[in-house]
């Protein structure tokens, strides 16, 4: 019998949630909560996704011509598993309607830790999440440094770590966030709550971390630089991260692959949903070892790089699987994470900035 | 008796030097090389600065109206000092035609090292400079991170530096340069040139940099970490550094100024010529101290930081000046360096975004 999962929200990590529920056989969606007749709750009905909305806005549903498969209640109380994928802040209101339904809960990183009873990233406390009834993944950014640092930890040992992230100013859809020409010190102190927040997950974590926001929407960018406790080899570590499909490896020097948008071409020409890209983009050339120091830059795609922990973390909350390495082994390939390595693998293209007259 | 200067080129660099050479009584401006009758030459020709021009273009330089004041030949051999502010690369073709007139020459950081006897940065190695031939005034970047790391060297030792560079994409005036929507690495690898340069002026220093470009002209940004010698307190860092009118102290908190938008305004509303800021703009709310080890946000106005360092060299060329300190006060009041910082400590007053309708 799959499991009868129900998502609130239709945002930027909400609708990626939704996609992912579909192509997995393990789960059934009973719907999406929906509050607006807005053109994804369109494409929802014209996807054949059930969409709750609330009792005093279906007319306003009805007369824009979608047809709501109920109200938001009854999604809730059908469901073995919500996901909160609304608006960062706005979960610690839903917490309360949630409990009244005894449901268990994934929510997002935009919200406090408190709200759930642990913060979550798979690599690093997939077995902590088994069983607990409020689980939170955490953001963007903090998911790709805990991939790294999490592995690094149980590989050498991670004596301090840093990150300089270097952040995009606005999703893509997002016209109405700034900076246009700046480059914005958010927060203007260090460290940045990055770090704290990491060590929601991870506390023996040693991590300081910056940040900037730069007028760009692809991805971010982060600076890392690790302190291990032995001393490493470059190739030891790129073996070590090739393990696992959600490092994608960039040969810059070879595949002329050397910023954000490039790799997010090179994910919409591989055929990637949205063009997302789910992996820590690391760009190998830049992976420098002296001792037991460790820099290297990774990119982040922010939009899409927590729907792979989303996935995995329904496996531990209701129990169903307790090996993480299964888990993440079912979502990569459900996901088609590692694909885009294959790619620039086998490719002896080298991209350039073209010339267009 | 003044120091007769001549200025080689008329770019960003170029023209700054000329108009501090100008407000310096010291020297006298025997005039500009300049090759092309574009708006810069017809400026020059306005405020009374002699033109000189390359014997097979005068007449076109006639033919638009500006009437030369001589051959270039003529204007290196009536010179005391020559500033090469030729586009980067180009210092070592015309440094044969320097060395033909026997003049001591200032090249600028876009040159390979090679070109001068000695890379100079003032806090580093005034006292190298004196009496050379040819040196070399490194880069923007370059000057930022020395001004700040000889004086912690001096200070308290520093034992390993860390520098990343999230440079600015462009400079205002140039309309065909990128990126538009992306963060590149550049160099994809680690380390970028920038610390490798910073050693041919102080080859103590162990530094890794690490930079990317981000779409935005105004200024670099860079995030240090310093491994001091000894432990500090970040208080005593600030009254070190405040000792220094190089350095531009921001309280973010108390003022706002929290980007390099927000800080190039204040600039422009202080009446600086063409709103440069000469200061490491050192952003103190950003200081943290770990024990030994110090990190901050510095940004860098990549059009005119090197422009004082420019000055003071002169001094040490010339063996005018074997005090660097009573150098650096004279350049610093003829350019108005430090007078930014009364602003913002006198200010009361928070900026904020402001929305216009």
């Amino acid at each position: 019998m799959p499991v009868k999962v129900a998502v609130n929200g239709s945002g930027t990590i909400g609708k990626r949630i939704v996609d992912s529920v579909l192509l997995n056989k393990d789960f059934k969606l009973v719907g999406v909560a929906k509050y607006k007749p807005d053109y994804q709750a369109y494409l929802m009905i014209e996807k054949g996704i059930p969409v709750f909305v609330p009792r005093d806005r279906a007319g306003e549903f009805i007369n824009s011509g979608i047809e709501p498969s109920g109200y938001i209640d009854y999604l809730f109380e059908e469901a073995d598993l919500i996901y909160d994928a609304s608006p960062g802040g706005k979960g610690v209101l839903n917490k309360k309607i949630y409990e009244k339904h005894g449901k268990p809960v994934v929510f997002q990183g935009g919200e406090d830790p408190e709200i759930a009873e642990i913060s979550y990233s798979t690599f690093c406390n997939y077995s902590d999440a088994i069983n607990k009834k409020n689980v939170r993944v955490v953001s963007c950014n903090t998911t790709g440094m805990l991939r790294l640092l999490c592995i690094l930890e149980k590989e050498y040992g991670v004596k301090k770590a840093l990150a300089v992230i270097i952040r995009r100013a606005a999703d893509p859809k997002e016209d109405n966030r700034g900076p246009v020409n700046s480059i914005l010190l958010d927060p203007p102190e260090i460290p940045s709550h990055h770090g704290v927040d990491a060590r929601t997950v991870a506390p023996w974590l040693n991590i300081t971390s910056a940040a900037v926001v730069v007028p760009t929407t692809l991805m971010h960018m982060q600076f890392i630089e690790v302190e291990l406790k032995s001393p490493v080899k470059k190739d030891e570590v790129l073996e070590v991260l090739g393990r696992y499909r959600r490092f994608l490896l960039i040969d810059s020097a070879r595949t002329g692959i050397d910023s954000t948008s490039k790799l997010m071409e090179l994910a919409r020409d591989a055929g990637r949903m949205r063009g997302d890209i789910y992996e820590n983009s690391v760009f190998i050339d830049t992976v420098k070892i002296e001792d037991t120091r460790l820099y290297l830059f990774q990119g982040i795609h922010q939009e899409s790089i927590v729907i792979p922990e989303n996935m995995d973390v329904a496996y531990a909350i209701l129990g169903l699987e307790h090996d993480q390495y299964r888990v993440v082994e079912k979502t990569d390939s459900l996901l088609g994470v590692g694909s885009l390595e294959k790619l620039i693998k086998t490719s002896r293209h080298r991209l350039k900035g073209e010339n267009h007259e």
